[in-house]
């Protein structure tokens, strides 16, 4: 038994798990590792960060997800690095032999060398970060309910978005119905009109993979819900509780970074020359170039479409790379035709910008509106593969949906954040 | 209108939210003021440390409990002490002025001196406290896994309860199916007899509030799902991943501190002396003793039942007595009749061991076994009210009840938690 190819992949996101899925039983050992517990379905994070969504309706164990596979082991484990010619990967001071090897670990936010605005505009990609971003969402909030400075009061209820992709909008149009309509009956000492929410984009449209007329209503449905976009607009500086841009000089608690992505630094393991995009560069099997028997999949793969352009850091590629490697590993094993090269199907793309708002662009179809919004719910739904949870996750958005209310604006870690001194933490009190 | 009187309520538990809601919109204002943005559903905390419940689904935003309510203000502030002379409660620097003021602060847990164990053997009040504890079983899980030493796989493999009341029982319970049932299938290196649960009781019983019959089903319960209770049995000394008592020295990464409760500092906040159980003394009417204007309800308020006995720490009085302070409140504004002494009714009680397995006494009724664990499963889902939730908490058991899975085992605080360098997060990785 021990006798099977032994197939390690690392990181646990789309790809990963895809991979995994598709490596059938009788080939192979497999060995999943991940430095969390849990996948994450990555595009609905926003909705934990704008207390949406609970954390656990948008994880799913690691080890939960692969209970009924024998053949798959799940290790947490922290990948440091790469032996590709001892055909090891490193963990710290361990070790794990492959015969092959599926790279998986995505990418992370790009500061664009300004690593140290992270501390005061984080960003959003584990749910960690988003129970923050949505604790500090509701403690600015209380705090303002309650300050009678003016300086103070709209430094706490102005909410920065910087960067008009997916996340930034999604984040901006979320935090705005958070504000205006969930919680218009709560705070009730807060005006409408003091809230601002600025999303800021360095070029000249939001959205700007999709064709112009879907990023227009994008803009034009994210300006209807009360959001301030500056296109066009670059971030000069972040400080504590402050963002300079070319044209601005923004007091604000609650900044965010969305600003772009970069792949985990996986050429760098591997010893090889990354492509202009930080990617390893691949053959059409997704291999490698110069490297055997490692394949990179996901974010961090250098692959590109029919017109020579990169193929977009995002889940469905990452989900069609990790089937197809899981099952050319089968035929290979299998000893059988493993000419088919990889080729991504492009299904469309999606962007939702708030409650019955969205857009859509599915071949040559382009949607708009609540058939754009309808869509993306459905997709999103589908997609929620794997988690036990996905009706429980619809009834309770229809619920939201319909009532406003949110029931998740948890504030359980209030220490973290900087407080007036009758918020801290004492061990009396009420 | 600000010529109605001003009651201010400090707590929103289980006390403070009944005397809010029967506190009528005609008659008064109300500021409701607790250190916590939520309402927690305490009974069911245990569920949240052990993975079965999430955060959100047991606690409700104290805004959102009020946000129909526009005669009642919410306050998220910590209470510092109270000036009955000129009838001012004191938060910090702050200070707000009442003509009535109601104390349901509630109680907090006690170490009888030894604060010091606080550290090692946390203890479950919070929903913080309750995800630090669900990531610290989790932890200790992962870490055992992959570990090969076998005195550190005992330590880690090793869950002690202290304290075999509700908590402590529920807790171990808990415990014992999450890591019995529910994870057999996924970590795959841990066989079923490494893990030892524990529950130690200082007295001869546990749950020693039920009758003896009861009280020795449920000890039978517990032992048929793996828990070793240890009646009896008196901790000496908790220190880091260690508990001694008088009878053992037990080595574990997961001690959790359930022992005993004690009323928050109520008295000492009015300059009263408290009574031998630390509660401030009562009138008929719930108000302190020798103190104008101020009623102490729930586990801080010195009520005793028609036998002279102390009425218990629960939340069914907590409720009634809310619901009675509240509605006296109105009559007394109403120039209405105000002779009518509080009397607690006594529904009964219930503690659950685990699945289909309860104890309940009601009336003259005994029930044990599955009729039980429905009774308690009926009754507090009736009492998650005000939760908009209730219906998706019950379709989550039900399905947890069928399937043995739990899809909240999530990890998201890694680096709290004393961890292997390899564990240790990184900016790369995967």
């Amino acid at each position: 038994m021990n006798q099977k190819p032994h197939i390690v992949i690392v990181g646990g996101g789309f790809a990963g798990i895809e991979a995994a899925k598709a490596l059938g039983s009788g080939y192979v050992r497999v060995t999943l590792i991940d430095r969390y517990n849990h996948h994450l379905f990555q595009p609905l994070l926003y909705q934990v960060a704008t207390a949406g969504l609970s954390p656990g309706e948008i994880a799913a164990p690691l080890r939960a997800v692969f209970r009924d596979s024998p053949h798959i082991e799940v290790m947490w484990r922290e990948v440091t690095g790469v032996d590709s010619e001892n055909k090891k990967v490193l963990m710290g001071e361990e070790s794990l032999s492959y015969d092959s090897l599926i790279i998986a670990t995505g990418s992370e936010y790009n500061y664009f060398g300004n690593e140290q605005w992270k501390e005061f505009a984080p960003n959003l990609k584990t749910l960690r970060d988003a129970t923050l971003i949505r604790e500090k969402i509701l403690v600015s909030l209380e705090k303002a309910e309650s300050s009678t400075d003016p300086v103070e009061r709209k430094r706490l209820l102005s909410f920065v978005m910087i960067g008009g992709g997916p996340t930034g909008v999604e984040l901006a149009g979320a935090v705005a119905e958070l504000v205006r309509l969930s919680l218009s009956r709560e705070y009730r000492k807060i005006d409408e009109k003091e809230v601002r929410i600025l999303l800021i984009e360095a070029q000249k449209s939001i959205l700007s993979s999709f064709p112009e007329p879907l990023s227009n209503r994008a803009l034009q449905d994210l300006r209807d819900l009360g959001v301030e976009v500056r296109l066009e607009t670059k971030v000069v500086s972040i400080e504590k509780q402050r963002v300079v841009t070319d044209g601005e000089d923004i007091a604000s608690d609650n900044i965010v970074w969305a600003a772009g992505v970069r792949p985990t630094p996986v050429a760098q393991w591997l010893g090889v020359k990354a492509d202009r995009g930080g990617r390893v560069p691949v053959d059409g099997f997704l291999q490698a170039v110069g490297v055997n028997d490692v394949y990179v999949i996901g974010d961090a793969s250098g692959t590109f479409d029919d017109k020579g352009m990169p193929l977009p850091a995002l889940a469905p590629v990452a989900i069609q790379q990790g089937k197809y490697v899981g099952k050319r590993l089968n035929r290979i094993i299998d000893g059988r035709d493993d000419s088919r090269e990889f080729r991504y199907w492009d299904k469309g793309s999606l962007a939702t910008i708030g409650r019955s708002k969205a857009i859509a662009l599915i071949g040559p179809f382009r949607l708009s509106g609540f058939a754009a919004w309808l869509t993306w719910l459905f997709v999103h739904l589908m997609y929620l593969v794997g988690f036990e949870n996905r009706l429980l996750v619809f009834v309770q958005w229809a619920w939201y949906y319909f009532t406003f209310k949110r029931s998740i604006r948890l504030i359980t870690e209030r220490s973290k954040w900087e407080s007036k001194a009758n918020l801290k933490e004492t061990k009396s009190g009420s």
